[in-house]
């Protein structure tokens, strides 16, 4: 019989004790053992008196309960919750989590803490997909040459909607919020930082790097509007926020924020509030992951499949490696990013406009792909939009700059990655 | 260090030596020991000189050699490879092999053989995608409600290019066995032989039961016309070969045929030669895994995966049950299944026909939910196509019989299920 205390029921805890009451006896004939939802840790102890465990407002009464072999964090935040699961480790009990913050930042200590003793965290990205799993233990053969996530369910409802039904963003975010979908301070969704989190644990798995959110390039999707819709309709582009990894020789690219993917690519078919993950190995080519990516049930259910994998005996490495690689892995600087850039620019139609924006492009060595120009003719406006062959992010970057300090520009340019 | 012996050094067996050596160093860190692939068995070893490693044209070099740590099983077929698997296993050898027919026919009894012991088959299942890990480990909280698998390449290029460009099924079988996509004599393919084998494999992590390929109905995409696509395309379906097994209380349903499903369905956007397969579980909702489903280096992607999962120290049970279950599956009747179907006939044009047609449907209590009428003037012939509501297979199976008796009725009817 393995014990579980529980820290937190929300709706992730809740559905963890659901599922380990009502697949009761399939669980056991998958583990080997009874897996016991002993004891449940809330403020409210009233709310959860229905849920058919002892409850308490104590986490001592989990951390210092020799019976209890496994402690389920799932209070989400980063410092209490690291006390918590580093003293539960200390005591010698095993430790889930679905918690992407804890592991963003803590996550290689929490290695080394546990050092072997069984740690879950497949909860903690993309919900109910094990793609933990499938890259540690299924691609494991395999050099990772690239991951593209989309590990946001909240953006990519929004998204979703905007390209389909012409919504605005704050139309369809006040939407996503009357939904649940979104948060009354939607900025840790609409913002990547989410997202970021979730890329940080995928890219030590696949490359055993440690960076933190601070290290990489995380843009939101609040500057999308209109035009950039109906630019990506007219090229046959569909719009996500992704999360993305590369790896070229020793350098690692990590970065979260809105792209331009083709339509036909599998990834960009993944709609509405679902995640997917798509992952290049060498060997192994594409492969690609859907499913729902929040939700309690969903959830709970990477949290209880990781329970499970613990009580038959896990010995999978928590990050992948058992031992450290060798060689050094770099992070690229956002400014030597390499792809290829859509730019939007609002500007006042007036003889010369095209020319001065062309030879500042030129003068950067930026050479343009497709370009549209939207002419609002009772406002004396127009607005550019471009596509540019691959360069480097720092040429876009300083030509975007000195292109807003132009007098016919109404606005800072905006610009969005196009990933092939 | 873990020393491997390799029998079979074909496409699969080359690639699984070539992943081992060129990553060699990340598979070490990984796996914590260095795994050596040190011995191969082929017949024409000429034609393997270059590869590295020592071969030998006798299995026993591998077999009763002590110092080989795990033998991986790559010639295909079932009873010699059945004998060399457990003659290792026998010897305190681990095994992984790619040998679908194999664990179609023999999984429960290596199960027992293995008895713990190191045993990978995820290359069995889908070439290069983890089914099997995300299966047995990733989804093993949840009672799986059904699986709906594209399994098998060959036959899923061939229906992508019947759809996509009004290829006919012979022209598209010609060009698949040029491309080296279809074998001289595609039975085995074209007819859900092989997707039947990945099928039951699948079956038996999900459910725990042991099915073999003759206990189930196989139907393949011979028959597939154009008049098909045309129904296909005018009602907003896909055709695809799916592999489905499908839980409702104690029974489950095992069969492999052509399916018309809906175009949005995320299966349904899985084209070419490569394979996905959806799995809905009773929390985790859809899952869906995509990827190369056949090729040298995915499929040795999954061997090699295995290989590692073993030098870890894996104890995830082989067919994801350590301890059999108590409640006795059955498996549903091929004339108690129940769908929606898709029906075609060819008849001569003249008064009645209709009237007859649809009557006998109604005599066998099938209600229809479209028709279609193709008349082609000058031969005097139409073609009828029908989609049903949903009704018992043996229903449809009868009034098509007396269907096909009838004077006017030019050829047998055939039909396709619809899955929803």
């Amino acid at each position: 019989m393995l014990k579980i205390g529980i820290v937190g029921l929300g709706t992730v805890g809740s559905s963890v004790v659901k599922i380990l009451q009502k697949n009761k006896e399939i669980i056991k004939s998958r583990a080997g053992v009874e897996i016991v939802p002993a004891i449940g840790v809330a403020r409210n102890l009233e709310k959860h008196k229905d849920l058919g465990i002892v409850l308490s407002d104590n986490v001592d009464d989990i951390l210092e309960d020799d019976s209890i072999d496994m402690v389920v964090e799932l209070i989400g935040g980063v410092e209490t919750a690291y006390g918590i699961v580093k003293r539960a480790l200390e005591k010698g009990k095993s430790v889930v989590t679905a918690n992407k913050a804890l592991l963003a930042y803590h996550r290689y200590e929490l290695q080394e803490i546990a050092n072997g003793q069984g740690f879950g965290f497949e909860a903690s990205v993309a919900g109910g997909i094990p793609i933990i799993k499938s890259l540690r233990e299924g691609l494991s053969a395999n050099q990772i040459l690239s991951i593209k996530g989309i590990l946001n369910g909240t953006c990519n409802y929004m998204l979703t909607k905007m390209i389909e039904e012409g919504v605005s963003f704050s139309e369809v975010l006040k939407e996503a919020q009357e939904l649940g979908y979104a948060e009354a301070d939607p900025t840790f969704d609409v913002g990547g930082f989410d997202a970021s989190h979730k890329l940080l644990i995928l890219a030590s798995i696949a490359y055993g790097i440690n960076a933190k959110p601070e290290d990489i390039l995380i843009e939101g999707i609040e500057a999308i509007n209109e035009d950039d819709i109906f630019f990506a309709k007219e090229f046959g582009y569909n719009i996500k926020l992704l999360a993305i990894a590369k790896k070229e020789g020793n350098s690692v690219e990590l970065r979260v924020h809105p792209a331009l993917i083709k339509k036909e690519q599998m990834i960009a078919k993944v709609d509405g509030v679902m995640n997917g993950v798509s992952v290049v190995g060498d060997f192994v080519g594409e492969t690609l992951y859907y499913g729902a990516g929040a939700g309690g049930d969903a959830t709970a259910s990477a949290v209880v499949s990781d329970i499970i994998s613990i009580a038959r005996g896990e010995t999978t490495p928590m990050l992948g490696f058992k031992k450290l690689i060798e060689n050094e892995l770099s992070l690229v600087e956002i400014n030597d990013i390499e792809t290829e850039y859509y730019v939007r620019m609002s500007v006042i139609d007036e003889v010369g406009v095209l020319s001065k924006i062309s030879s500042l492009f030129a003068k950067h060595k930026i050479s343009i792909d497709s370009f549209l120009q939207k002419s609002i003719k009772s406002s004396g406006k127009s607005t550019l939009l471009f596509s540019t062959h691959k360069c480097r992010e720092k040429r876009v970057r300083d030509a975007l700059s000195e292109i807003g300090e132009l007098d016919f520009v109404q606005e800072k340019p905006t610009m969005i990655r196009i990933e092939d």
